[in-house]
């Protein structure tokens, strides 16, 4: 067992939560609820393992994590009306499986032997995408790209730094708990306290 | 000639007339049908190809597949101001090429010896994901995940059961026939007669 | 240093432009800049090396991709403001990016010994992808869709007549050259004065 397959389970359980409660919302089925879970839970680890060329993709060479986001969105199908603010939930179970999913994607490209730069694309890939096409899928604002937050930017410091202290230790775990700290942290500062960094603003015009 | 050729140009041919006819509503020009058309026909035939790294994948393997849907495309856009509903003759053409598309997505999974989960998931996957890209790059609600209705569960229950069939004989036609009439008797009977599973529903605040 | 690689890093400068004018509008920070621009820039070449097999695709390979995508938003994140029209910048530029994405879509397929036809169609999914994916993803009107306008036609006629020219003669240097001027003068040509093909009237209902 590896830390690849640990830690893509884990963000495949939050981001399935985090999809379920998307569909929610959008009021679907109980195969609505699975359809929306598994896209945003593997969507991210699917498109790194697509570029990677890694061969099977985790969930075909793993349907547990299949069996796993089926599991979170029959949960939350019967539990989520429990929530007084389903918004609120899914923003956070989304930081958390941000977090943990940069943590799979530079975990695998590591383990590939990729170099620096593409480990730390994948990182914010297998992070960022799965979210994105849960909220393009459903209509929804996309977080990712969402003003005046760090989402992307939490993703690459975490990514960033894991990468960095991959190549200077020959521990895995460390660097990688580390990444999952960082990303959470930046993002939840943002969500919480309203860190960001800069946002693009047009000159008014000259009086 | 394989069951996964003759399932493929029959879904890619109706598909690409339902992607034409959603073309019209949008008042693209010829070429415009023939992308969106493509695009309907063989998405998600070609995200199970890449997924199942099926190489070279179906279209280029067999580029009639394109020819099939290009002159679906030409052939929508000078007749379709014939049609008095063309959302409705959309919804049914839909209807009937995911229950061909699932057909073809479970025989080429099966046909690599794929496990009875992946197959199952390569069949919603090949029946699904081309009418979802049409509607998301066409700006359309997606009829797959439309409220109320049986979409994905019709392609879940019609995959499920192919596989299922597959699996006690060696026969694949009937498995495949009757993996195509389930998805459409239930799609059809979902836009006729408005069956459809219980929806998410939030509570109601207590009083 | 082949003609693929040159015409990969022209059109993802270009394209990169485009995507961070479009991150300006929607008023993100620089990694947003950076996010946009990268998926804009190697979003159809990605696609396009995920259908053909080429493995390790373009950006993996040649990681000064990403630099050059990356240096193209920070260098608009911090001029974007001097611009009057942005978004008539974003339309010349996305046709520059296209004309020569398409080019390198050609010689991608032509140097892996595709048929005219997949050639064709990869010169076309290259060129018109990326646009497609940062219209999506950014909620802007798809380009690639508009109605009217020459785009998807533009694309489709370079690429033609390119691959035309390459099983002509053994240079390839020049049927490139007429694909990206080919392609820039019809979208050029659309842009400026109209052109188009005709568009689907639905018929007026009989008085």
């Amino acid at each position: 067992m590896t830390w690849v397959f640990v830690l893509d389970h884990a963000s495949v359980l939050i981001f399935a939560l985090s999809g379920a409660l998307v569909a929610s919302r959008a009021q679907l089925d109980l195969i609505g609820f699975m359809f929306v879970a598994a896209l945003t839970a593997v969507g991210g680890g699917t498109v790194r393992d697509l570029f990677l060329d890694r061969n099977p993709i985790f969930w075909i060479a793993e349907p547990s994590n299949i069996a796993v986001a089926s599991l979170a969105a029959i949960t939350v199908f019967f539990t989520a009306h429990r929530f007084e603010s389903r918004l609120k939930v899914i923003v956070w179970l989304d930081a958390l499986a941000l977090a943990i999913a940069v943590s799979a994607g530079v975990a695998a490209a590591h383990a590939l032997g990729q170099t620096a730069t593409i480990t730390v694309i994948m990182g914010v890939i297998t992070g960022c995408l799965g979210g994105l096409m849960r909220d393009v899928v459903c209509n929804e604002v996309p977080l990712v790209l969402k003003q005046g937050e760090l989402y992307i930017t939490a993703a690459l410091a975490g990514a960033l730094a894991a990468t960095l202290a991959l190549n200077l230790t020959d521990v895995v775990w460390g660097p990688l708990a580390a990444c999952t700290a960082l990303t959470f942290a930046l993002r939840a500062g943002s969500i919480a306290y309203g860190w960001h960094i800069p946002v693009y603003k047009p000159r008014p015009p000259r009086s």
